[in-house]
């Protein structure tokens, strides 16, 4: 079968056996991968990674232990728990310390015509939702998961920093649940994408100081951290939503004298994901770029590289 | 009137006229003075600081709007809010956008024979509690400000990073509150003195990873705040108590992964502060390293910034 390794910073094709599936786990058949900015960092060896990447994806069970599963279309939750430790007892298993993570950490990613992943990572996909946007159920996990973390009371301003992949998905469910959404980038075009459904625009080049009370920072970048500390109001709160590769410099004096909170987020339930993209509230069609085949790897990871790029999709 | 003044990094004596007192102000004569880690960064001019220093103080009101005042011993909260604003009406003029501070911001501080200060700002002191306790009541309410922030369940395991004054007031705050604390440091003789209150201590060279679901950072290092997140578990809470000078250098990507939280942390609410030292659940006796005259400033300044000293405390 097909696979995609990343090996020395280079995308490569192989040719594979097709992955033998343990007991509890399901066979996979890929339809559709999403490349993310970590599969970006992974390929620029950030993490000594190498191997075979790939978590975001839509695929279908070929083969489980229960054939209640065989056929059915899913998405997987990428983080493989123990299931036994005291996170996974508390439904907290993407902080199970014995975990490893599909296409990350020791677990060969999805970005291979087959592919397991233990049946208790599984969601069955409702039929409203095509494949194209089901792939984003992952990233949107992740951005629903602020939802989670912090009670942001109905109507509050919340300013979101960042118009990458990550920055729309959040605004967007945000502005679903209610808040009074204002996205900060530096892409015309992208910010076009969020204004389209509602949300307040601006460009970021004048950031309002001490304005918010609740700031989320997707950019990526040391500068937007900094800048989400300078539009905070005292008692603040900024979820960081993306990292920053390496250092960032940060003076911690203004986090203190104004007690800000910071709130480190990272991957969510992929149940209120499915909803909003069953609902409709959030719309993903538009943060496609391109979709091209699975043996267009190498095209794709370069694609997905250039400035103003968002989401790549894989065909297998 | 005798005042000390900082000046391009020299601790200078003066001799200034009393204070005019305005209306809704006490005019209070100083009784002690506590010197603080703060008045040694605005002395190595941090902040571009120069003027009268000091807002730990303990004093006598001689004159005040209300003759009920006069005669009282008192405490004095730093902050001089406006009183008007969104956060004076919250009772968070701590953090009012238009306040000076005494001693640090656009109001002269309090190490000088008379000073100033709201007669909203004042707290009573307690028979009960003698002055050279008494000058512990703003720092010690600094530490009880986390129990406002954050609530941390009956019993929890703490680690406090850092073994200075501030280090040893959060630590007894948080034992009398009713946490398992740990403090962490590099000094036997401040160690020792958190062992006499119950406290678990520990030589900070060697540092357990992922082992606390609440950390406080009283360090005032950028070395503490790693250690801080190294110690920290997944979605744990670190609360920094002390600002680091200049710029400190975070990896963001623990912080995000292991879902943490920060929260800075500054003044607090005198009441708690006084009650604690009232019902003597926390003793400040013992973190007394000096007393001095308050004409001997200078080295009091001096014997304040050798490693080791503890509280210094200024006598009017």
């Amino acid at each position: 079968m097909l696979a995609v390794r990343l090996e020395n910073g280079k995308v490569e094709l192989g040719d594979e056996r097709r992955p033998r599936r343990p007991e509890g786990f399901a066979l996979l058949r890929l339809l559709y991968g999403g490349i993310c900015n970590t599969d970006l960092e992974l390929q620029r060896g950030y993490y000594g990674f190498s191997g075979r990447p790939g978590h975001e994806f839509v695929a279908e069970v070929v083969d489980a232990d229960s054939p209640n599963w065989i056929g059915k279309r899913v998405a997987g939750e990428i983080n493989l728990a123990c299931g036994h430790c005291a996170w996974c007892k508390r439904e907290l298993g993407r902080h199970c310390p014995n975990r490893s993570v599909l296409g990350i950490v020791k677990h060969p990613g999805a970005f291979r015509e087959f592919l397991t992943l233990p049946e208790n990572n599984l969601h069955v996909i409702p039929r409203e939702i095509p494949n194209e946007t089901a792939v984003f159920i992952e990233p949107l996990a992740a951005a629903c998961e602020i939802l989670d973390q912090v009670k942001i009371p109905a109507g509050s301003r919340v300013a979101v920093l960042g118009d990458g992949k990550l920055g729309l998905l959040v605004a967007q469910v945000l502005h679903a649940a209610g808040s009074e959404v204002h996205l900060y980038g530096h892409h015309k075009d992208k910010l076009r994408i969020a204004s389209l459904a509602g949300i307040q625009i601006a460009i970021a080049r004048t950031i309002p100081k001490a304005e918010y009370d609740w700031v989320v920072d997707a950019t990526g970048s040391a500068a937007g951290l900094r800048q989400a500390v300078e539009m905070t109001r005292p008692r603040g709160t900024i979820i960081l939503k993306s990292t920053v590769h390496g250092l960032v410099s940060v003076d911690t004096a203004p986090v203190i004298v104004n007690e800000i909170m910071l709130v480190g987020s990272r991957c969510g339930r992929f149940e209120p994901a499915i909803k909003l993209l069953k609902s409709g509230k959030v719309r993903v069609d538009n943060l496609i770029s391109e979709i091209l085949p699975l043996e267009r790897a190498p095209l794709a990871f370069r694609t997905a590289a250039k400035p103003g790029a968002l989401k790549i999709l894989l065909k297998a």
